[in-house]
């Protein structure tokens, strides 16, 4: 079994995703985590704050190594970046909309309120921005042009979610995904052509 | 001045956008409009979700408004594509990052736990999308592609926002509106090529 610390994350993880940081009480946190309330401020001496912050760190990476094993070098890199929106709708879908992107709710919520989760969050999009900028230049994108269009792409899918979310159907990853493969090969034919 | 009812309505948009609808207490709602503590409960018997619903529909009918009115059929569609992005930015840069959709906070609070909320924001977007997919359709770009691409370009706005608070800066809603304005080039010299 999982130490407490980890279910507390874990748990915390999910609680966010789908209902966000403010609406989740410490209390709930550690009621379904099945920890000890005080064990709590015992891993995290800051808090909910604190917990929050670890959590999109701790989310961030997995959800990055997610979307680069989906994503990754043995897969053509323009099917590669159309089954990234494939996979989040067929997983949206699979849990009933509720698990989208593990960090944007959060961000919209904390980015005017909380500094330490502000920069939390904002390290996540980056280190998520610096993956996906490596992968396009492994695939010949000049790196200037690179930077711009792996913002783009996560802009896609970070959007899509919400529209998914709120109307409960995946068209908006239907449709961000066919434009993300559409940027990509633009991309990848006009690298090509310079050589 | 402006009446109660409308103080109320202004003022929780405005706490909506910045710290989210779970975060934002009726008593912060009702201090901040100068409004008596009733007065909220008188005009919305449904309470914060009532009201929260209420404010979804008026601030996506803003949000509309504005967006058409810098995306208009007076501009050339692929320049005004790029000009929401830009005006976007500087809206943003001006309000110290806090001001960017009045909504997406909100949706992605509440799509799992409020279903009226949930429905109003589903409703806001697709008058969204519906808008958009028109001022393509208008440029020439075919009904069954204009709404896909539609759907993309919020997506890019809404995901650059994200990424754009949690920054502090507005690289994103840069690479955001160069990808939109591609992806509109390209749909509308398809268009043109098809006749």
């Amino acid at each position: 079994m999982a130490s407490t610390r980890d279910r507390i994350i874990d748990t915390s993880a999910e609680l966010f995703r789908r209902q966000g940081f403010t609406g989740t009480g410490v209390k709930q946190i550690v009621t379904e985590a099945d920890a000890p309330f005080g064990s709590l401020y015992h891993f995290f001496p800051g808090g909910k704050e604190e917990l929050g912050a670890t959590v999109v760190r701790w989310s961030g990476d997995l959800y990055r190594v997610l979307v680069e094993s989906v994503w990754d070098e043995r897969t053509d890199v323009v099917r590669g970046a159309r089954h990234v929106f494939t996979v989040a709708a067929a997983h949206l879908r699979d849990s009933d909309y509720a698990d989208a992107c593990p960090i944007a709710t959060v961000a919209l919520e904390v980015s005017s309120t909380s500094e330490p989760m502000r920069v939390a969050c904002a390290e996540v999009f980056e280190s998520w921005i610096v993956a996906a900028t490596d992968r396009l230049v492994g695939a010949g994108v000049a790196r200037r042009r690179a930077r711009p269009l792996a913002i783009a792409l996560l802009s896609l899918l970070e959007g899509a979610f919400i529209f998914c979310r709120a109307a409960r159907d995946t068209e908006a990853l239907d449709a961000a995904g066919a434009a993300a493969t559409a940027l990509v090969r633009d991309a990848v034919a006009t690298a090509r052509r310079r050589g």
